[in-house]
């Protein structure tokens, strides 16, 4: 267990309707002129733009509105929320929708108080010391963004796309209503379970040794996850499936999951060039690239793909572990391999060299991955 | 799992040293006069307090300091605060030491600013919504205060032992070194870890259905502090045992493990009696109890001290989950009756009036507790 520090400050209210209270969170967090940041017309149609609104109306909080952020969400619509929050004075960012819109909502919040550009920070060129106060109603569990600091940005110019994690970013409160989700089609839903055990096991597969406590805690959002699966799948408007699924989410990416140790997150590198160059979804992409990713490190270093085997699906090897992983997410409905996620023709070395071009010559840290070991990590998933 | 709302504030810095940070932290939270809270002389013997007076000069913090703080800490004190704090002009009081240091902090801090009498708060005459800023650095892992907005305080005139959890008295830091905690021993070390487990416990016995996620992470963190407690036990100096125990109590009672649920408590409740009445300490005192408890609910609400039994302890029925855990608690030289905790004639009437007088006639959720049944209770404790 190495040193640490860890604070996880946001405040989640949690339950049925809880979407309600936003106009007393606001007033509470957010101050006087809020931008409300959403997606493509989902909580337009679902009416939950209409409650948002009218609880800022009877708190007297002015707003002013950017909708349409997209998935896998672009610099473009960061830069427009930036210019509308300098125009109109915007004391605070409200995010309603998934984390893509979470995401945006961040980007614009950390770039109204800074000079420069705000890509700067994905750049690694500067490093953000203050942001407007976030506030968010999640519609989507899966990012995990509602209770982190991560904001995920694709640049349109250079076609990076660069996630960062600060403090700073995080969200002054969280309204989750799982009823919110109920909606979800299963593929969405599918996706969203598959990102957010992504999210435990980027942190769980780790070399720092003797972190019992965190592992554990890993394995049991994990088995929650997996237990809650299957009823969120054939019954989505199963509201107890719906809210642990939706809790597990956020637990699994406010960083408890990681505290005390090195994490890995190749696999997520490996997807998000998936995902640039063939626009498929997150979750499903991670879907197909984890267990190719654990089946190439367990050759190496298998003592923990062991653990989690025996203590996750109750199997003793290694490689059942990763059998047992492919057959839970094929039974949600996720691809995995690459032709199941209609990728016929992968361009490896494409990948390969796009994949060390934005993260360098050696990335994660349970197993140190070169361009040849990620050559055969993509080639594990035809 | 019912509506809920967590917030859980406090910055954790944990790892070898971080006491020394602790100029740094005031700065931060405190302000510019703090309020050293410490207990009987032994941060003192180990030079910590050096180590905080150095750190606070450094960053040219005035404090003046009140120690002598005792186990089960008394209402005395805490006046005794409160008025060094308002001569003084304090900003932020700082707890060195465990629970009893850091609760009583907690009621000094949430006293100086409140017009009435600091006891108010804790006989339920007011409600707290404004307190000093508070930070901690921790010397034993146990009552878990370091992360929750919990205080108990024992008023010397009415001998009530009454808790009071408000968000308010959650510290803004906790300085977190498993290194101060190696130097206790055996016996306190095993207290520490039957109270976490209890803190744990109180939480996951509940009646509130369809709560798989906390449920899981109390499993882990019960499954994580038995296995590091043999350890801590037969090599006090095992850094990572340490660190792995002291993190466990933290999450133990910051919350998390009780979100979206009824909790108990009758078992505190029971034990504070014991307390009260022989002195005993607190951990040892619950070691006792919690069996007894169990035993007796098991025999109307089997179902979740089966399904503990079976994910902690790999056992198949409330009888032997019981077993379990009192051999556990023998094996870390914890009693497990009455008469091995050193009270051969316990006045079982008098516990169960005093218990009820301050608790109410009926206490408790998973099983309600009325004076016929806590008699039986203490009955099981011989």
């Amino acid at each position: 267990m190495d040193n640490f520090s860890f604070c996880t400050p946001t405040e989640y209210v949690f339950g049925r309707g809880v979407e309600s209270q936003v106009g007393e969170y606001s007033v509470k967090y957010l101050g006087t002129k809020v931008l409300i940041v959403s997606g493509n017309n989902s909580a337009e149609r679902s009416g939950l733009l209409n409650v948002v609104r009218q609880s800022l109306n009877a708190r007297s909080i002015i707003y002013v509105e950017l909708n349409g952020i997209n998935p896998n969400p672009t610099d473009d619509k960061v830069y427009e929320g930036i210019k509308i929050c300098r125009e109109k004075g915007v004391t605070g960012v409200l995010a309603v929708g998934g984390g893509s819109v979470i995401d945006t909502a961040k980007a614009i919040a950390g770039g109204v108080p800074y000079a420069g550009d705000f890509w700067d920070f994905w750049s690694g060129k500067s490093v953000m010391v203050e942001a407007l106060p976030i506030g968010t109603i999640l519609t989507i569990a899966a990012a995990g963004s509602e209770g982190s600091g991560n904001s995920v940005i694709t640049s349109l110019k250079t076609r990076q796309k660069i996630s960062i994690r600060t403090n700073v970013l995080r969200p002054k409160f969280s309204l989750l209503n799982p009823e919110l989700t109920m909606t979800l089609p299963p593929y969405q839903t599918a996706c969203g379970i598959v990102d957010m055990m992504a999210h435990i096991m980027e942190r769980y597969f780790s070399n720092t040794p003797d972190c019992e406590v965190t592992d554990r805690m890993c394995e049991s959002l994990l088995t929650a996850i997996i237990a809650s699966a299957p009823t969120v799948i054939s019954d989505p408007e199963n509201y107890q499936a719906r809210a642990n699924l939706m809790w597990a989410g956020t637990m699994a990416h406010n960083g408890v999951c990681g505290v005390g140790r090195a994490e890995d997150w190749t696999s997520h590198g490996m997807e998000h060039e998936l995902s640039a160059l063939y626009g498929v979804a997150h979750g499903a992409g991670l879907s197909v690239v984890f267990s190719a990713w654990l089946s190439y490190v367990s050759k190496f270093n298998p003592a923990k793909v062991e653990q989690f085997g025996r203590r996750v699906f109750g199997v003793h090897t290694a490689g059942e572990a990763i059998n047992e992983l492919k057959k839970f997410n094929s039974s949600i409905g996720m691809p995995v391999t690459l032709s199941e996620l209609g990728i016929a023709s992968p361009d490896i070395p494409l990948l390969v060299s796009n994949l060390h071009k934005t993260k360098g010559s050696i990335i994660g840290s349970y197993y140190p991955t070169n361009a040849e070991a990620s050559y055969e990590i993509y080639q594990l998933m035809l």
